[in-house]
């Protein structure tokens, strides 16, 4: 999938082909990627618009794909496990893979790190196309990967628009479902432990949580931060009950960190939701497993991987992006 | 590190320079990849071995290196958690690599499965070298690997010895000493709760359970299999008690399913160990957390994996092995 270097001829986007044919650019995707059924005269269309563009001849002319994806994972490899977000998307990722053409090679490495061997070696011919997760940092790398003309999809919102194709949840509407049920429920001090600021999900929860808090003058707000995992989100719970006794309320901005509020609750003897309800994000299998079960916000993880593949395929402009709604889920914790 | 090919002339083994020199693989892996300190004048001999067999000439030449080295792991992903033994050792390689020199790409497939685009690509000097984890079925993949002069290391002792070089724990000492000490506190009825019998861990921890058996005939064995995890411990643990109530003892060939044997036995009414002793194998982070502490068999995960990433750039010969010891750690369990 690198195309090869011509001057003053870059290669025709997903996007170019979906326009000319009058659909979405998921469309397109799905009919030159055969990834999900569409009907024949729209599959015409763009296989005409492909044609036109020369988009067909150049997938076919790529005799250096590799058959190998890279998925870039900036994270804590020590904080894998089942209900972990990368670990789930890795999941979705494989099984959106259409049967076994195409392999998924996954590095883990720290967060924001710059790894100029890893970079030489995305860029060096040796994968077709880069799926980045998690806090990926500065934009060096992306744009490495743009002049070699590598393919790349970041699995997040990029810190500056427009930089990197992209695929995310829409994070702020859903933390503002997530705040206005908890509003709407009566409580009047309702806090949140928010995920790291630096990363897209954890700022534009927080910018849903702030949102609501805004336009409803009788709710006072308390912000504690943790790092998505259930340990920060036990001492994030510590900090607000210290600080804020009257709490009744709470967002977490992951399941991992609303179960370790909930250990804290419990061990202070309060009850959920009676003395304090709790909203997590995510609907991640600890969400059920919860007593009592927790309210969520769903994030589609399976479909965000299975659209960034397709994505990815389609060799995106980098201003393209898709972004998946979220869906509340009520159970028993507010 | 995937060498050219030269007709008649194959490249020098780290086992050749290590018998030059008259010290161990390991050490002359040490000196040569400077992983760990190893005194001068054996440092020396080393060396010296390595240049006059033309050891080092080959590795400096190989400016095909690509600076990664592909972790290729044959297991269901959703089984993945912070205590499975891939994720484990792939948090111990990642340790083990010499700084940010080198990258580890992971590709997780089904156990067992056929995967020609995986193995063109990684015969295709994309990577330097190939470490196999899991029961990666017949040996057509060493022998391409083999061929393409692709150096490869299988972590777990291969299916027929000699057809790849290996890092094992030595799995039958480890399920002896369990077994025996079970025997030794008088226990009657002892079962074990064996592995897949086709992967070698479980067909090596069943031997030295049933080496142990054959040798105390007032012993009752009885064999429950499960697949490594917590739930089939469960069941088998269920099936175990259905056939035969009076088991007194279990040794379990992996700590989930110790920890899935336990919530079976505290269901049933069964005291751990009064009633019915327990040992599991691994020493994973669940052995501690269970109650009681459970008994186990503790393999050396991370060092199974640096160790294993020590051969592998060392371009190991088929013969080479490494065989780690195991060593039993008593809590309260059995």
């Amino acid at each position: 999938m690198p195309q090869p270097l011509r001057s003053n001829d870059p290669a025709p986007t997903l996007a170019e082909v979906a326009r000319r044919a009058g659909v979405s650019t998921a469309t397109a995707s799905r009919v030159l990627n055969r990834s999900a059924p569409v009907s024949t005269d729209v599959a015409a269309r763009v296989e005409r618009a492909a044609r036109e563009l020369a988009y067909v001849r150049l997938r076919a002319a790529s005799a250096r794909e590799t058959g190998v994806v890279a998925v870039v994972v900036f994270a804590d490899p020590a904080q894998y496990h089942a209900d972990a977000f990368p670990v789930r998307l890795l999941s979705g990722l494989r099984r959106s893979l259409p049967g076994a053409e195409r392999e998924l090679a996954v590095f883990t490495v720290p967060r924001r790190s710059r790894r100029p061997p890893l970079v030489r070696y995305l860029c060096g011919g040796h994968v077709d196309g880069v799926l980045l997760v998690g806090p990926w940092g500065d934009t060096a790398l992306v744009r490495l990967l743009h002049a070699a003309r590598v393919p790349v999809v970041s699995l997040g919102r990029p810190p500056e628009p427009g930089t990197v194709a992209f695929v995310d949840a829409d994070n702020l509407a859903g933390a503002t479902d997530a705040v206005r049920r908890l509003c709407a429920s009566g409580r009047r001090s309702v806090a949140t432990i928010a995920g790291p600021p630096d990363t897209a999900a954890g700022a534009d929860r927080l910018a849903g949580y702030r949102q609501v808090m805004a336009a409803v003058a009788a709710v006072r707000p308390a912000v504690a931060y943790g790092d998505f995992s259930s340990a920060s989100g036990e001492h994030a719970m510590q900090r607000l009950l210290d600080q804020r006794p009257e709490v009744n309320a709470v967002f977490a901005a992951s399941d991992q960190m609303a179960a370790g509020a909930l250990r804290t609750l419990r061990r202070r003897g309060l009850r959920v939701p009676e003395d304090v309800a709790l909203i997590g994000f995510d609907d991640a299998p600890v969400a059920a497993r919860c007593r009592p079960g927790l309210t969520t916000v769903r994030q589609p993880v399976e479909e965000l991987g299975s659209r960034a593949m397709e994505l990815l395929l389609g060799n995106p402009a980098r201003g393209e992006s898709v972004v998946l709604p979220t869906r509340l889920v009520v159970r028993a914790s507010g």
